[in-house]
């Protein structure tokens, strides 16, 4: 029995779509209905701490198994992958990068989640949703990731009030009565007026989200000094907007780069 | 701060793919690395009756989560899921279809494994590539379901002679070269002769695939008798090629028709 | 000098979109800028037939040029072609198809204008936009066309009206005034009371827009009685909407369909 | 009479695909059945200089014509025409771009045919098809024109040797023959010792196809000195492999780009 008289389905429909060469890929995942999936396993509330490290070693074994990942950035539950400029990984099939990524994210997610919520099983499963986006040139990736923490930055903000006002005794209707129309300096102004509350004392992992990347350190595995430097897979909350990290880690994407 | 000056890489770089209208839409999903995958799990060879009914399961989750999906083929570590071709889930946005799908799936894997499983846990991650087909009639959908049939039993019939052989002590290698440029009959006669096995008595689930869709039943969820027609998800192991499943099952693809 | 340092940029860079199979492929080509084209060629408002006339020779010519061309339906400067269902014209790619179509058609448009205009000289090059639409299935491929010729009547029936009050002396300004809001029945009022016109007189062309497709005739070129029916490329200003046309000329679309 | 009813055609089938941002675009059009075309209007072989003359013409027309052009390269019966890098020309949707080009240049080809060739009349439609390529960077659009003027090398080579060989008496199967397998060097050879011509004073419009750009001049268009710089377009045949012309003419891609 041959398959022939059949195969004009695949031959005839099925296409692969090629991502341009010369692009950094960014493959951008996201939480389907996690508000529902947080509210069922009793996160914490504007951000639950654990739920966040999950993500960020979700993040970090992608990193271990994709070596074109050259950089992630995440907040709440979204997560950004960029790959190198010239990565030939599938050969640039937007499909098999997509839900490959997808994917194993997915998995893991679940492999991990007995690490970081020992006393929590999953009653539902997570699941994420993806796009994959190209970026041609440095300046448009730096801009991607900036997007993303301003981004970070909005929603923290109003969130950090939002939930505030709450735990205070205000109904979550009366917290966004008064926050609607607020700046960012009225938000400050009514954290450390009414809740002495600093906003730059929040933990960095809320208010800068977390980028993860290979560092070049002079440690071992267990922070012994070493003589060579190496390259390890790193989780740091710091600003990826202005020029700092990226003058100090240029060769993150510079050495990915193909110009 | 407002996020406008970084949003144009949303506006100028992200664009939604779109499905055209009136066309099924299969997504198929398939295990990345499987082969090393089930080495490591020690799966049955060549089929692993507890890995099937796990691939079952999941697919069967599929259908309760998502309304649209009318039907789904499976074979060893693949499954098809077959949108009804009006469907207006997520817009018919590829993207967002490609990649709920193939998180869904491997969450629920996950989740599952312990159920088919309990011996064993899951030492690697599961993970699955996928992709989005369009067909634009019931001709096109029946000729790809009867593909992936056809391509079971080519695939099934070989790997049924082959482990035969090395489980009589053949090697790998002595074993492919005996069964080189073999046509059907020649495999029958073998497993027959050499095996005193009737390949027509294997499961049929090792030989036809699971099918999972939506039957009109009579009985409650205990097997009792009940007087109204009920719609239950149901798994079999028939033949999708032949008319008698259609003609049986009319409904299947007629309600998820617009003609 | 061999050639393969720089070919990376075709092999990269360049994609052949190819149209999925068992779909209509319609080509739709509209002028461009033609309102400035019709003035400086002083066509007459609001149809002139030598214009039409020659859009019609042009759409011939395609049906001559291109056999898998089944049907066009034209109106004012546009006209769509549609493409048998399993067309393999330029292995079904977009861009070729695209084109080649909106190519060949300008340039005929150029070169019979003189058959039309012989005591005009072209003074700006005229030029068409296009785009490529698939139609699933014969439905879709008649509601397709319908929504064409829809659109002639809308705007005919609007522009005559319009003219007739320019032409009895109202500004422009003031004729789209009068016009604003009015329903079908309003305009054929203010046509047959104001201007003794019945709009149902006025020129099938007009009203109807014009389809091209082989007709199958009993007579030669020249209009002589032959006994075998033979397909000769008929211009016709019918109505497509309704059943009778298609009712009638059933071989048009079912021999191009592939069901 | 609403249009809504059909009006479904357009919004579920029809989409727009824009082009990412910060890509170069180029349109590359090419003579279609151009073997033919140039036998039935007896150009010369193998270079007819008033159709190249004609085709830069055309290419001069759409520089005028489309502002957002800044440069085009032509050889035999193809051009490609690069947009900046950011152009918001028809919002880059690519079925604009690829059809308006193709449509222009095809008027023009027609409208200038009788400047080029006063005592042939057009005995058949010219016609070109296209196609759209986006390049991320100035390498990628370098390497691109690179590419191209190989091309126009390599066949340019050949053919003024096939042709050589042909007018000698050779039949076209024998000039065939005898350049089989020839390097470079042994067509230079063949050229000096057979023809007595050095492959290097044949016309550059031959060796080098033509460019056309907006030149910095400091001429009015009768050549007459002026005082302020201004641009000019202007059709050359130099080398654009090499540094040299990009470094005198910096300007035409960095004024173009982005970065």
């Amino acid at each position: 029995m041959a398959n022939s008289e059949y195969e004009y389905v695949k031959r005839e429909f099925e296409f692969d779509r090629r991502l341009p060469a010369s692009n950094w890929i960014v493959v951008r995942i996201d939480g389907c209905h996690f508000h529902r999936f947080s509210k069922i396993h009793a996160f914490e509330k504007p951000n639950d701490e654990n739920a966040l490290r999950l993500m960020n070693a979700c993040a970090t074994s992608m990193l271990e198994k994709f070596p074109d990942i050259v950089f992630a950035y995440g907040v709440s539950d979204e997560y950004s992958f960029v790959f190198r400029e010239e990565t030939e990984f599938y050969q640039r099939r937007e499909s098999k990068i997509l839900s490959i990524c997808v994917s194993y994210f997915t998995s893991v997610y679940g492999m991990k989640w007995k690490d970081f919520f020992p006393n929590k099983d999953l009653r539902e499963p997570p699941y994420f949703d993806g796009r994959v986006v190209c970026y041609p040139n440095m300046k448009t990736i730096h801009d991607y990731l900036a997007w993303r923490q301003v981004d970070c930055h909005i929603n923290n903000h109003y969130n950090t009030c939002f939930w505030m006002l709450v735990k205070s005794g205000k109904t979550e209707k009366e917290a966004q009565q008064t926050l609607k129309g607020t700046f960012s300096e009225d938000k400050n102004e009514l954290l450390s007026q009414q809740f002495q509350v600093n906003y730059e004392d929040e933990p960095a992992m809320f208010r800068k989200g977390s980028s993860v990347y290979r560092d070049k350190v002079k440690t071992d595995d267990y922070g012994n000094p070493i003589k060579r430097i190496r390259l390890a897979i790193t989780v740091s909350n710091l600003d990826i907007i202005g020029p700092e990290f990226w003058g100090k880690h240029q060769y993150i994407l510079q050495e990915a780069s193909s110009v």
